[in-house]
């Protein structure tokens, strides 16, 4: 499918109050901006090796692109309680670390040719040295948590480690199955993605010594701001800018992959319209004339719509959480990514 | 080859004291034997969960009969200096759980097919869930050291786990280039296995609370018992009993793996004898003829006995590293192992 096409998606989104200017990621991303610049040098750093392979193919996927939004949420939440110390910048760059190790070991998984438009590193240098790599990064970032010394911390990051690869785990063992019901769904995007939300925005009144409200706060942020950035990037997925967001449209589809624009068309389809799912997911005949009908059954459920309503409702708690702290620059800031997350399907 | 010739190795090995018996594990085996099944309880505990697949990969590797040396050794360590808590049963499984995730990592490295005569997880389930297997175990061993509150033993095993997948990726890089040197793969040996068991060794005169000469002998005992433990294993890998090892002898030449004996065998050979090195191995004529003919020149020039002869050399160093210490049950039966691990190659 062609990109004009693609980008037609159209999906109108109900915000609870109509605004003349889109949200914006900008307001975080200027307040982070200097804490964001240490990040980066103690990234390169880190990701330093006398192994000249691990640098190559760490730099390769640092350097690609990424928005960078989970580091920049731990250095908000520190902030957003008056944290003053460095230690936030050691464990925003060790959740980095542990996302891109993820993004190396999902590349594996997944057979990923690209990722933000440029070749994935496997294809570069392999398999291997995208598993090993990921492996080092990932022994760097409990490096870096060590090294600040907060067992709660450790605790919070090291649980999520777990969560994440459970959650791909079970990824897996629901792929191609489209029985997959949405509470399935949920929990393994509640798994894959937004555990390490929760955990990125939680480290941050953690290391600010808040209290267990702060952190419950920050944590219930953080989850349900990665629920909604699931399901948005799930939506894309048959419905984006391809060339803007470095994906195919239909990645997903050709994998097989079970997201909720699919398993809401599934259930809301006839008897025929199922058989056609299951053999386009289930015996993987993932042409591209079958991406197009597929395509078209999402159209003609609203699935699309409805996922993106399903992400609203996900932001809404996530604003909640955040409602009763102090009203600050920073609390404004993350509000504003919530909505952020959201529009960048239009 | 059968298994009457790979068992007819006869490599003499020079011990220093002519000893009736064979030295055996025995001891260390007797004396951690209720603190094992607490281990043994843990690891089935802890490999547990909701996604079924993980505790199916985990135990497939987990029962596979492995001896569990390396929890052995941080149970003995701790031990050694008269520890009392129980603390050292969650290391000794963090322990586990790491070089069983880097068995999973390594196999899906490695594209092996058989690991102790068992078809490897990634043979069963695919190289998707090894990976992820992989990291689940590597989050709950991080978790179980959180838990514990050292962060001195999170130090030795973070650094650890940094270290052995700088080693595997290292082992990559000079992957079929017969111009590695003995110093190249002394590297590749002590960051990916010796680093795991000095690691082992070392958190149990941390956990024990033990002064900084206590860690360092543990250390450096763990550190060249992993030296010698891995030549042995690479030299058995030319001429071992293949069924008792669930091995296949000529595993490493046909991976194009670069390990002491062919590395002498390459450095002393002729330029004939060179050329063909390079062609079985960097070209990847790994033929069954080929490997006769490897087997040949290793015979020629000695290089197996040789490289149980750099074995007994590290073993000498773990022993006088412990040779301070009290002399003990624990102390006797971690000196035993030294041998042990020196004379499987009988």
């Amino acid at each position: 499918m062609n990109e004009q096409e693609s980008g037609s998606l159209g999906v109108v989104i109900p915000l609870e109050e109509s605004k003349n200017k889109l949200a914006s990621i900008k307001p975080l991303v200027d307040l982070t901006r200097a804490d964001m610049e240490r990040v980066n040098q103690l990234i390169l750093s880190k990701a330093g090796s006398d192994v000249q392979m691990i640098p190559e193919v760490a730099n390769h996927l640092i350097s690609s692109g990424g928005k960078r939004l989970r580091p920049m949420l731990t250095l908000a939440a520190a902030s957003l309680f008056d944290y003053r110390g460095d230690n936030h910048i050691k464990l925003a760059t060790s959740v980095e670390f542990m996302h891109t190790a993820t993004l190396l070991h999902d590349d594996v998984v997944d057979e990923s040719d690209l990722r933000r438009g440029k070749s994935t590193a496997r294809m570069i240098w392999g398999n291997q040295a995208s598993v090993l790599v990921g492996d080092f990064l990932l022994g760097q970032a409990f490096r870096m948590m060590v090294d600040v010394g907060s067992l709660d911390a450790l605790d919070v990051l090291s649980s999520a480690a777990c969560v994440i690869a459970e959650g791909e785990v079970l990824q897996l063992s629901v792929a191609k199955n489209m029985e997959t019901t949405e509470d399935d769904y949920l929990s393994v995007i509640r798994a894959k993605t937004a555990a390490l939300f929760a955990a990125a925005a939680e480290v941050g009144p953690i290391v600010a010594e808040a209290g267990r409200s702060g952190r419950n706060a920050l944590k219930s942020y953080g989850m349900n701001l990665g629920l909604a950035f699931q399901l948005v990037d799930d939506a894309l997925d048959y419905g984006g800018k391809a060339a803007d967001l470095g994906k195919n449209v239909g990645d997903d589809f050709r994998e097989g992959k079970i997201t909720l624009p699919v398993i809401l068309a599934y259930r809301r389809g006839t008897e025929d319209e199922r058989a056609f799912w299951r053999d386009a997911i289930e015996a993987g005949n993932s042409s591209d004339a079958n991406l197009e009908k597929a395509l078209g059954l999402i159209t003609k459920y609203g699935t699309l719509a409805d996922t993106i309503g399903r992400a609203i409702h996900y932001g809404t708690i996530a604003r909640d959480a955040l409602a009763p702290l102090p009203d600050t620059v920073w609390k404004s800031a993350l509000m504003e990514v919530i909505d952020f997350c959201i529009e960048r399907v239009n």
